[in-house]
């Protein structure tokens, strides 16, 4: 069973096994998250959304529709997804625009997610980046906007260009 | 009437027809929030405050005394205002450093605004942008510092300089 | 007495006289908060964290295992800490990087603070900043990467360089 903390205004009853939500967190009804997640406190979660098992969110993030975190991702404090390119207050897109963040993936704290791009597996993304482009898998990007830095290899280790 | 999720503590009753304030925000006593406002979750709105109608405020936004925002103006997630330019603790400048954002303005997701700054009309910041000067109406910046980058028309459509 | 506001989840016993802790925040248990401090809305509070006298915390920021805040620290909004510089889900470092922000130092509005460095006395770090190495006291950094571009003064007055 999933462990949502009374502090929170949980509405999916599609959260798995062993995931924890924590305090003054906001989860609509759609939403779909897998097991053995840790989402932590003061995170928005909309209904367009999937998030795999084993997947961490720190505080600070909104999950917006059009977001899809895959097993084993990691989301660092205050990453700020989007989902429309040209946000107009009171005027919405036909469709959002997506983003995927693929298994294994990392986005290190404070980063912003331009939506319309694909982190690739096992990426990682150094704290405070602007990622504007697609990031293939196993490879290391940061800066505003970010760029390929180096790769990482699964161990962790990161060879610099 | 304003509808106030009871999830929020919002003290003020200057707050206009069909605004929605959602879970978790702080609304102190002096703020003034116009009609068909959306103020989503985990947002501090302070005393000396103006907002006007048709605004939407993301998430993890704080709005500081201060700090102005004209109708149909969009504030993306995790925005950061600020009103001291140099900010020491327990030390209070004589009177805080303004921010005015102009009627149909966009900040972007994550972006950071830089005090005693003017957002003119329909401008768009890019996501993750730092604002250190005033910003042209109907003009488009992004960076950090953050530069401008084209302009923009009244259908949304950029022209990249 | 602390003031805990009781819209918040406070665990510890260890927060000094004077000292506001408002709306939705969470501390935990073996946090040390010292006297007249103020944690604004939206703080997280892990525990391995010693946090001095006269500090202020402003919304949106955690303050995570291995964070040490001294007397008279400044923390804008939506400041962020890290306190792993390889950060995978699920995989836990066997000692988490420590982070000292010494006496008197301010940090910007949404700056990122990589782990490992240390914010000298009094230093200044401007909005929007990524911090990625040590900071000498009574200078004046900004940018991503951070770069030093200063010193300031017991009055506050800021030298370029």
């Amino acid at each position: 069973m999933a462990k949502i903390h009374p502090l929170s205004d949980v509405h999916s009853e599609n959260i798995g096994e062993n995931t924890f939500i924590w305090q003054y967190c906001v989860i609509l009804s759609n939403a779909v998250i897998g097991n053995n997640c840790n989402i932590n406190c003061h995170v928005l979660v909309e209904n367009d959304v999937i998030i795999g098992d084993n997947v961490t969110v720190k505080p600070g993030v909104q999950i917006w529709d059009g977001v899809t975190l895959e097993d084993n991702v990691f989301i660092g404090p205050n990453v700020t997804f989007t989902n429309d390119l040209v946000p107009r207050s009171k005027v919405y897109p036909e469709s959002f625009a997506k983003t995927l963040v693929k298994k294994g993936a990392s986005i290190g704290a404070n980063s912003t997610i331009v939506a319309g791009n694909i982190i690739g597996e096992n990426a990682m993304i150094g704290a405070g980046s602007v990622i504007t482009k697609d990031v293939p898998a196993n490879t290391v990007w940061f800066g505003n906007p970010a760029k390929q830095k180096g790769t990482i290899d699964e161990n962790g280790i990161i060879t610099y260009q």
